[in-house]
């Protein structure tokens, strides 16, 4: 067994908020663990152009999160693999578990972000970032003028149905029962827009393409059990986003669904010294320009948290 | 006089925070003018070294604010020269009246940042960036283990001295008066400090330097009339953040000191449709990161805010 190593602040999860964090904290002069189950950058490893990163008119995923772990090794963070088995809360220290060792620190951020549920039919994973995208503020802009299915009947679905139809020439959300689970104002808002149709009772099958882009998705209705297709250039699916927060259950900092509770202007959350950040986060808007002010902000409240307990130790 | 030209979004300000939500709102193909009396970039183009925008290592202030800049101009955004003399709501929509003719649209977001008060004192606008700053969270890790002087005795100084203590070898407080103006928590922090030493009751007189480096700061004693100095290679100046907000003041969306009161979640202000972000705001941390996150959720926020409106009118 090894000894657990002690440090200011332990990150868990490098992707874009995790990073600014460590970027923040170790800026700061704080002995900084950054620990990741895999490689840094997150979901950004499975992004291809990124076109909303402020500094950047275009950049793939996986450049940007290279990108900014050559920003986070320039101020000596301790960068590890580990996956997170549990915390232990010891006075004012955290004891993270892991399966690579233990480690310990009064601070703590979780910045361990959220995975997009896949439907699971061939050609998703094939033309992921090919036509195939679980997210429309980022990717919208690429299916311009286009024809865009949705998959989904929630709010997610819906309510980005209604921003694709501000830009495809037309929107078909496909649905696997008779009616939408959206709430109301979003469901009317989607039934009064002209662009937007509608498909129920639909066993999605296929996202068929040429090999390159996709061309549309086949459906079976439930009903009458035709088998049918929508033609697409664009496919956006939501069934379902869910944070990665197992590790994190026994804290009670995390809302029915496993999403992080945290201030929304301090990052904090209900145990002192315990910081949620990025993606996991309970709220509206999952994108990397968000990410990186959540992770900022978290690098100055550790400081600023850390020297409240200075003084606590001086008395 | 020209005819008033109606936009889906007008943003006021193009720093880092407006150029965001510019683009953030073009890409879900909303018509968007983003007005500046100046040239784009805000602060950032009084700005050397950028070491903690994450996806760049180091970039110079004004390269940053140009690759912002191509984002915005990749999705069509109508900029435009300008300075904004007033606001006036009509109904839903806000008309925008500057100097150069007048645009109205009903959603509305103030960017147009702050300014960091000067001295006014030989040195400080010839070392700016060379050894002066304004910004310790910003500028303090390159001056690690060297002497620093901070100038002011309200809240920023004492805190951003406690912060700089953390990095450099000594840190003197420079303050005009006998006792300190911060709040009791931050005065306790900083004289519990070994590294933070006082100079009270001192008229800086000048900052001096070999024309390329800081070496120091020369006060008088205002008791004593002697005049001293205390060598530094960094100088932090915190005599006041000034908010651009001046045009605002007729929509009662300001604090008592011209802060824009938004909302964190949102950046929404109490006006419907009107949003306010980036360091306009009252709020802890100005930050390029944080400034971009606003600007994200604020364009995300406006067109699901346009939606609203679309819903009411079809009605």
């Amino acid at each position: 067994m090894t000894e657990t190593q002690k440090f200011d602040v332990i990150i868990i999860g490098a992707g874009p908020a995790g990073m600014t964090t460590a970027i923040y904290a170790a800026r700061s002069n704080l002995k900084v663990l950054l620990l990741d189950r895999g490689i840094y950058g997150g979901q950004m490893n499975n992004t291809a152009a990124v076109e909303n990163y402020p500094g950047y008119v275009s950049i793939l995923g996986p450049d940007l999160a290279q990108k900014m772990y050559e920003g986070v090794k320039k101020f000596q963070v301790d960068y590890r693999y580990g996956t997170v088995n549990r915390v232990e809360i010891q006075g004012i220290n955290k004891e993270v578990i892991t399966d690579e060792g233990n480690f310990i620190a009064p601070a703590l951020v979780v910045a361990t972000g959220a995975e997009h549920r896949k439907i699971g039919i061939p050609g998703e994973d094939e033309y992921s970032g090919r036509g195939v995208s679980y997210c429309a503020v980022c990717d919208g802009n690429f299916f311009k003028d286009e024809d865009i299915v949705v998959i989904g009947g929630g709010d997610s679905a819906v309510q980005e149905g209604t921003y694709l139809a501000n830009l495809g020439r037309s929107v078909t959300i496909i649905h696997r029962r008779d009616q939408l689970r959206a709430q109301k104002i979003l469901q009317e808002q989607a039934f009064a827009n002209s662009k937007i149709n509608f498909v129920w009772n639909a066993d999605v099958q296929t996202i068929v393409g040429d090999g390159n882009a996709v061309s549309g998705v086949t459906y079976q209705d439930k009903v009458t059990k035709e088998l049918k297709k929508v033609p697409a250039k664009g496919v956006f699916i939501y069934v379902g986003v869910v944070p990665l927060t197992e590790a994190f259950q026994n804290l009670g900092i995390l809302d029915e669904n496993g999403w992080i509770l945290s201030d929304p202007v301090t990052m904090a959350t209900k145990i002192p010294g315990i910081y949620g950040i990025g993606d996991a986060r309970k709220k509206d808007l999952r994108q990397i320009a968000n990410a990186v002010g959540e992770g900022a902000t978290a690098g100055n409240e550790v400081f600023n948290y850390l020297q409240t307990l200075t003084i606590r130790s001086d008395k």
